[in-house]
């Protein structure tokens, strides 16, 4: 049987595997991407699950609206006001499975094969998944210690020109660097990029994962045009098993956005939204982000500690100010796969960077989630891996 | 900005408006496409949530493999096999948010812009805007009471040749119609089709809501080449709103559903699969099956009395052996969009005939959903649209 040619572009399996690597039980894994399961609030989302099936059962089971629960777009919209200053009315809010499907749905709204995305570099795989899925050509633009590189910008616009039909962009504790935009970069992207009639996806999945009490503003903030759109998840600050996640985008591409999410699974599941709803209702989030963040940026911070105690100079790294993880740097004729290997054998895992470039072509970084472990297995893991990056940088 | 192609493809709201006729109060609906939420077992339900969050919390709430939580895809294999003597392995099934996705999946998987798709007409209109969405050219072929029209099936074949990528079935209980292909016919359809190298996708969501003791063996039964892609799902015999389906594929679709799962949506939600795994290995679904049949059965029949009291003698029928609905046809000449403009006055609604053909070109049809009224408001309900429709025909 015949395939369509998008699956040419979908031969890498980087991400399934990076999954499955966290998966055994003895191993010390710093490749999660995903919030630590024992801060999970089981015995809050029970009691949800309970009181929703006691008053709104039937609600509950049957099909939800395309655009999700009205309830829940409202919450949502109300914390983006209140943490971000994003003005999204409820209409302007859709429920997303995952924000994985968010990206998907933004994927398949602008691009044509051949059709150029913009995107940072390194990036989350996932999104470049679902970009390579819709046969766009990914442009990667490199970033600094501020963001997205301007120059670079302006030059693949110049040499791009209108075949770029997309920029896709983690302006917060980024996946993989877990660096951020600073303010002054985020205004001057959006002034330059407001003179062109190309959306943004902003993929904000971190950003209330902050160590710091400010957060910054998200490139939508700035954005007068209804040119971003916002792609917001629970994934990250709450569970990921529910699938609960939103998009947010003006009134000119709601409703196109509306007629995919209706082509692609008719609805979000009622029941996990309205669970979330009455989650949001009746607990404090927020208090969970501060304890979780709390608990973050303590492994963060040994995590630190033993880098700098144990790891050759010639590491170079980010302290990242919130999000899941730290970047590590290698000399560039060293590959972080070798040391993968020898890692995995001492029971350490980790992602080798070259899965965040779509072309491979970058080897010698590592991306270490400091989330999921114990303060105790960071301490371990660390220590082992700092001895094998010495002997390997020695080599 | 500028969108994809596609879009000019997704312009026909004709879905969404259907389900928002269902939600008025104080209608009497025949609109629906779901199953009646009384029906739905609530209690149980919750008693699986409670036991899912109490055992197996964390895993519940993080994420699922891109497959599907392991222990439903082996009770679903199970289930087909004992059902339909369908021999799927737990890697032949894939776990998918609603059928829905299972058909965008394979629209994705199959599909490029301007190839073309064979369906039965009428059919199922979120199929077609899953397949429009990848800028198929949809070629309807027509159905008679026994099934697919073999000989239009042939003449298609032979017209658009290699450009034929896909064709999409319902073979029982179908939507629209109620109606089911006779074994013959599906013998005969997968002896013919064997010889061509094209997927053909066998959507089920019917297939269990048999008012009769013997169910019919799907395609996928016949099917010796791996041909036939089977999707399943629990919306209409358990209920819709926790998205849980499924897709079975041989190994040598499967590795290329996976990739297309993973960059949809990454995987479907562990605590829905979870709480439906411990839902299915705590209760008799099969019994749940037989009740809920056994009062849409009853439902049926009233409809069917108030239709050979009430309505005039040119609406034409066949009586459903199973499934959600009636298919009533009127005089050629006649167009079922004013008849549905007069019962909607009247506080009664149904879905038009058009909206169950992608270019809305038949136009004297009705579906009626006989699952979700009381036989009440079935009385009711009936006697107003014959009189009605006696009173527009007789114009």
């Amino acid at each position: 049987m015949k395939f369509a040619s998008r699956m040419e572009c979908l031969k890498d399996k980087a991400l399934l595997n990076a999954m499955e690597l966290t998966e055994t039980a003895d191993m010390i894994s710093f490749s999660a991407g995903f919030p630590s399961p024992e801060t999970y609030p089981v015995e809050q989302i029970k009691e949800s699950f309970i009181q929703v099936l006691d008053h709104e059962g039937k609600e509950a089971l049957s099909y939800c609206s395309t655009s999700g629960y009205g309830k829940l777009r409202e919450i949502i919209a109300g914390r983006m006001r209140d943490k971000f200053g994003l003005d999204y009315g409820i209409d302007e809010v859709v429920i997303t499975s995952g924000s994985q499907q968010a990206l998907d749905m933004s994927s398949m709204l602008f691009i044509n094969k051949g059709d150029v995305v913009l995107f940072e570099t390194p990036s989350y795989l996932g999104a470049v998944n679902a970009l390579r899925a819709y046969e766009a050509e990914l442009v990667a633009l490199p970033t600094d210690r501020e963001g997205l590189v301007m120059d670079s910008l302006k030059q693949a616009l110049k040499q791009y020109g209108d075949r770029v039909k997309l920029i896709y962009v983690i302006p917060d504790f980024q996946n993989p660097t877990g660096r951020s935009w600073s303010q002054e970069r985020r205004k001057e992207f959006i002034k330059f990029i407001s003179s062109y009639d190309i959306p943004v996806i902003e993929d904000a999945a971190y950003s209330e994962l902050s160590f710091e009490e400010k957060l910054e503003k998200p490139l939508s903030y700035y954005d007068k045009k209804g040119q971003v759109v916002y792609v917001g998840t629970f994934s990250k600050t709450f569970c990921p098993g529910l699938r609960v996640a939103w998009l947010c985008a003006r009134a000119n591409l709601m409703e196109s956005y509306l007629l995919l999410k209706n082509a692609a699974d008719l609805s979000s599941s009622a029941i996990a939204q309205r669970q979330m709803a009455h989650y949001l209702t009746h607990n404090d989030l927020d208090a969970h982000i501060r304890w979780i963040t709390g608990l973050y940026k303590q492994r963060r911070d040994r995590m630190m500690e033993v880098i700098e105690r144990e790891f050759p100079k010639e590491a170079h790294y980010v302290v990242p100010g919130g999000g899941l993880f730290i970047w590590l740097e290698l000399p560039e004729n060293k590959d972080s796969r070798e040391l993968l290997r020898r890692a995995l054998a001492e029971k350490v895992a980790f992602i080798p960077g070259g899965s965040f470039y779509p072309s491979g072509i970058k080897n010698n970084e590592l991306r270490l989630n400091f989330s999921n472990m114990s303060l105790e297995d960071i301490d371990k893991g660390m220590t082992i891996l700092g001895r094998l990056t010495r002997e390997y940088l020695a080599e």
